[in-house]
């Protein structure tokens, strides 16, 4: 199941650069694995903000919370969630 | 070069039925040749709304208005473009 | 798999009045039948408005929008879908 | 007397761990000693945010605002309420 | 119980003046008719708008509910509902 | 004069618990004080919230400003001040 | 005592044009007799709008609602009142 | 002096297809004879909407209201004006 | 040429005292000079608000950016302005 | 390829004198240089706010990210952008 996932990250000026680095390493790597397990299918950055437009694909909304609130970005993110079915006008619903 | 395209769509509650059937049979053609030419990679509908989140694939910001006004709804849509690029942390930037 | 959905109705106002009623009471008879079969366990209105608030429990995105894009009162609805996850600290959690 | 509640925690990113884990348990043991004395008949963790959608069952006004500003979290939520009363096509307005 | 209740009235501007004028008249005697039951102890005009802020006081949410919905101009407003309680500083709390 | 006062609070989390109370005995003080002169006739509490909805009766728009700006919370509220005047489907306005 | 009013004009598409320049007259010659009164000591064009951002001199809150609900173009605008007073760093309050 | 025009045209669905082909025509002239004019140095469409970003160049406000204001779909559209100096980075602020 | 200018104050719950008196005394010395220039000829307090709106008479927009941008509260504020015009209807339009 | 961009600053009250201004040093040099190389083909101070109305050009959206991102006050700006092709009411389009 389909989900669009919109991310915006706010970290505090105030946090030492080595623990964003750490925080932003561990980041990567989390996505990273979760892209080759085929949970999190597209992750876009938004031109010239600090945000990405993301699709996720979860068995169910427990997972995707799951998925979602064990970011190591979580605590400084706001993020929309908004579920997607297939369009009538796509060609997957052709067939 | 990719944009998220979010259509919501108005259709005016005194458009005769047959003339709303033409409009979204002209609109499902049209849809359908852009998938096909990969212009149109991805869209979506939003669940429980008359609204979709698409991702086009442009040559260049002419195109993409080009492609997008000559939609048969568009008239009757409310359209928000956002320009997106590859992310750090895709999968695809790590090669 | 629980969404909560927040419905409001804007009837036109030159609707004719015994068009209304024929739309509210398909509209009634399904909303019943959705219950009965428990894919719409909660509708409540919301005090002082022509909304209602509600949770549905349906297989998947997809069913959910079958669900609700079949509502005779859809084209006169504005439909805001949140997807809902079993809460920590709810008892169903502790088990 | 039903109320829909929409609760969204802000705990401070500079709030020490111990400190926020002692509130977190706090407003753990309350919200299933509000369960159990059927107070707050739902709640439903929004998928990918840190809020909630509950329902409260309370004798009135008063007693609500009771139970909503004793929540250990009070002071980090952003909290909405809704009153909601019985739906002309709910299955118990049938009766 | 009591209830801050914003009301703002959009008439059609093709509605005729004899049935605006039959609609206005109802509500008056209607809001007349509760204030001197008590149910409506004040309204008030927001001054420059076709608005006012009301306090009702009903026994529950749902008879709320029946006396908004009863109102000839329902179908033409806009109704925010806000439940209200006891100030712990109002002189009454005092006692 | 009435005018309809809509007051917000948010006390700094870091605020020590002794100036916290030290400001919020003075705040109830100076409102007693001003609901025993009239200038305050009414005072709620919105459910939920850490924010009341008040009716405010000054000579004048400069008395109501002093009134407000005096009050010892007001460095840490957001307020909203909206003029009233009598409703014509008023009681008061029948005589 | 002074109020600011920002007030929007959104005339009906479909009005007749002689009915509009009726309404335009009628509104310019009231207009002009409150400005020679002294109740509408300023009136400006907000640039690029139809709308225009004023200063009304009123003894009381009644009056200025009885002067704004008799303005031609009532019906077909969005008013916003503002209450002032005088700023403590006004020339006037030097005196 | 220079100002940012933001212009969003919304034409009624049933305004006949000659009459609007006239008002754009005539828009289109009065555009470009404002540009060579030197009135209206950037003229840019917002890819997917019906709406444009403009910079005009106009003595006064007076003369940039005329000139909006004599727009042919002035009546049609919702148009934000922000004024706009030289920037201490722009190259033009270094000589 | 006339701009409306809507001030509002944020200063950081933090600032000692004697800075924050310091910047006050600075910004009203600097409002008082102004007026009696000429260039400020209106400043109002908003009711109840750490706000003003005020009317500026500069030359042109880069002097009115001067004007504001030294105001010694200028970064603790939202500031938001409006380009004002002669209106039609005012009676410095019927000479 | 055109883009609007819409950057706001909000630069933290405590940060130090000298650090704020080594960035803004640095970030004027950084906004001369894409200026001269003709990425930047515009910059405008929007009046009375720490904001600019910027025009870039370029190559893809990859490079617009690269540039904004790389802005020395990126990490305190809040940033918009709108992608912009040609108006068919431009000069440029006649040809």
């Amino acid at each position: 199941m389909l989900y669009m996932v919109d991310m915006t990250v706010n970290l505090p000026h105030d946090m030492p650069a080595d623990r964003a680095d750490d925080i932003k390493a561990r980041e990567k790597a989390y996505a990273l694995d979760l892209q080759r397990q085929g949970k999190w299918p597209h992750i876009w950055r938004v031109v010239g903000e600090y945000r990405n437009i993301s699709i996720f694909d979860a068995a169910d909304h427990s997972e995707l919370h799951q998925l979602l609130s064990q970011l190591p970005l979580f605590p400084y993110m706001v993020i929309k969630v908004t579920p997607l079915c297939q369009h009538p006008s796509s060609l997957q619903a052709q067939s």
